[in-house]
């Protein structure tokens, strides 16, 4: 299992990233281009097919195990009421995705994908980041190991999930520290605030920002500052899962704000991950742009939850079945143009 | 079975389409306001949810038959040089299709679908549409209701598709004649043609529009002049789905090209439809913009045979999946906010 021991180790994982195996990528693309269709026309699904060959390490890539893992988290600046939620519905909601009732659970089925929970320390919010930095050292370092914890060797594809009521206040906070901007560019309406309540979220995002940006010295201690649990574990996954060489389907504004101070630093983590969609809340998309990550689907959907990417790995399935399943022009003896 | 006796009796079903089942439509749209997510946050899977349960007459609809029907025929044009494929093709890649290795094969079971495949006098083209109506009355109202005949009562959902060496130059002339502009607004790579052949393919539309664009009186005199075999099918089945509250998956450029004429002059006729993608056929868009339908998907595919629709549809599962599986607030002890 893959475990950081100190927040070193983390940023020394990060400066390290291995690559894709490029002899597998290269037989997945030879066989792209026989396949009984014309060059290049089923568009990103033979990028996707050529991406999971590379990741998994096989010229036929599969999704045998494909597991979500939600991570729930508390966090102490829901206190300001910057969610149309209150705090006690994370716990609600983990109790809805034990019972099978909750969105992800019908998609997760949907796409033939396992579904894990991780609560994390539901009963203890980080701080408020207004006030404090939302984790000890020690909390965060437990955190992404929670991530990592959740990264099986062999997986086949792993698709991150997020609950946590107020959690859209963090991410705009990483996403402004990862690549600038004042809060007004990356803070949104969330499960669906305004008014008043968004402009409490602006100001709280302003004023963390002015307490913790000059100290956000390294992913590690900007995950810490203005992150919270399910974030860091996030990060932690994805990163685990690099190391594994496992591809990672991320889902929304969340998952993507878990790894921008990581991208912002080191650029390269993106490349083991596909965005599954871009979600209807604002900064989503700005930040895809800065990510260099396209999504796949576009659908308005911002629930969380892994939702969005439990429908597009129903795309990344389609990808492989095709790539796997269908003939060469020699094989079929089809006229290759 | 529905059949359409003369091309009266066409443009009559045309003239009297029945509408969405309004009661089914209403309760799934409470059921959605009730569960577990904040409102709205699904996105397009809401609205795809209301929209099955609209046309299926049930506020819990599902997809238990669902079918690609793909529709084959061969066209005169392509005498014309304006593919990069030769015609022989059309007839190579329907034997492709009973053997299972074509990308619609492995799509359409990936997506749980049934598969028919509907071949169309492959060996006697139609005329070329730069020198003659492409076919006779009889012609085309025997296709129309070829594609009438794949639509059976009770069927969840109809995926149309088409396979037709050539068939992106009518497509194209279709268009034009039912929105307007010149050739090149409509003609794109298709299969990929570029330089000399990209310019015959516009002057071979050009020249299709000045023989035929004033005689085209009615929708079925626009698709028995500059339209095909298989596209006509496509519109018989369109309108035959409509009448048997089938709702539909268009696929790409062909799919929409074929209900393009019908549209013009009865919008209402994609209101049983929802658009799977945009190709990267240029035209696609902007007659997917034209005929009021959002695509689903844009992954840059451009290959037909319903292989957009048949990866549409897994998104299409998801919405119903999440529709049906959920919790209510209620259920769930869940705050709703």
């Amino acid at each position: 299992m893959i475990r950081f021991d100190t927040p070193a180790a983390f940023g020394a994982a990060l400066a390290d990233l291995p690559p894709a195996d490029e002899a597998s990528r290269a037989a997945a693309a030879a066989r792209q281009a026989g396949l009984t269709k014309p060059p290049g026309s089923l568009g990103r699904l033979e990028e996707i097919a050529i991406f999971m060959a590379g990741w998994q390490g096989r010229d036929r890539p599969r999704i045998g195990t494909g597991r979500v893992v939600v991570f729930a988290g508390n966090h102490g600046v829901a206190a300001r009421g910057v969610s149309a939620f209150p705090p006690a519905v994370t716990a609600q909601m983990v109790a809805n995705f034990g019972g099978g009732g909750a969105a992800i659970n019908a998609l997760a089925a949907a796409a033939g994908l396992d579904l894990a929970v991780v609560s994390l320390d539901l009963d203890r919010p980080t701080a408020d980041i207004v006030a404090a930095p939302a984790m000890t050292g020690a909390e965060c370092l437990a955190a992404l190991n929670a991530g990592a914890a959740a990264v099986e060797p062999g997986l086949d594809l792993l698709v991150p999930g997020d609950m946590g009521i107020a959690n859209t206040t963090p991410a705009a906070a990483l996403c402004a520290v990862a690549f600038g901007g004042p809060a007004r560019d990356w803070v949104g309406p969330g499960t669906g605030v305004a008014g008043a309540a968004l402009a409490a979220k602006v100001a709280a995002v302003d004023a963390a920002l002015a307490r913790h940006a000059e100290h956000c010295g390294s992913p590690f201690e900007t995950l810490r500052r203005l992150g919270g649990r399910e974030i860091a574990a996030i990060a932690g996954a994805v990163v685990a899962a690099r190391i594994a060489r496992v591809p990672v389907l991320l889902d929304g504004f969340i998952c993507a704000s878990a790894i921008a101070p990581l991208a912002a630093a080191h650029p390269a983590i993106v490349d083991h991950c596909l965005a599954a969609h871009c979600s209807a809340e604002p900064g989503h998309r700005r930040l895809l742009d800065l990510l260099g990550l396209p999504p796949l689907l576009d659908l308005g959907m911002r629930l969380g939850e892994a939702s969005g990417a439990a429908v597009a790995a129903g795309v990344v399935r389609a990808a492989l079945a095709a790539h796997n399943g269908m003939a060469t022009f020699a094989e079929a003896g089809v006229a290759a143009g």
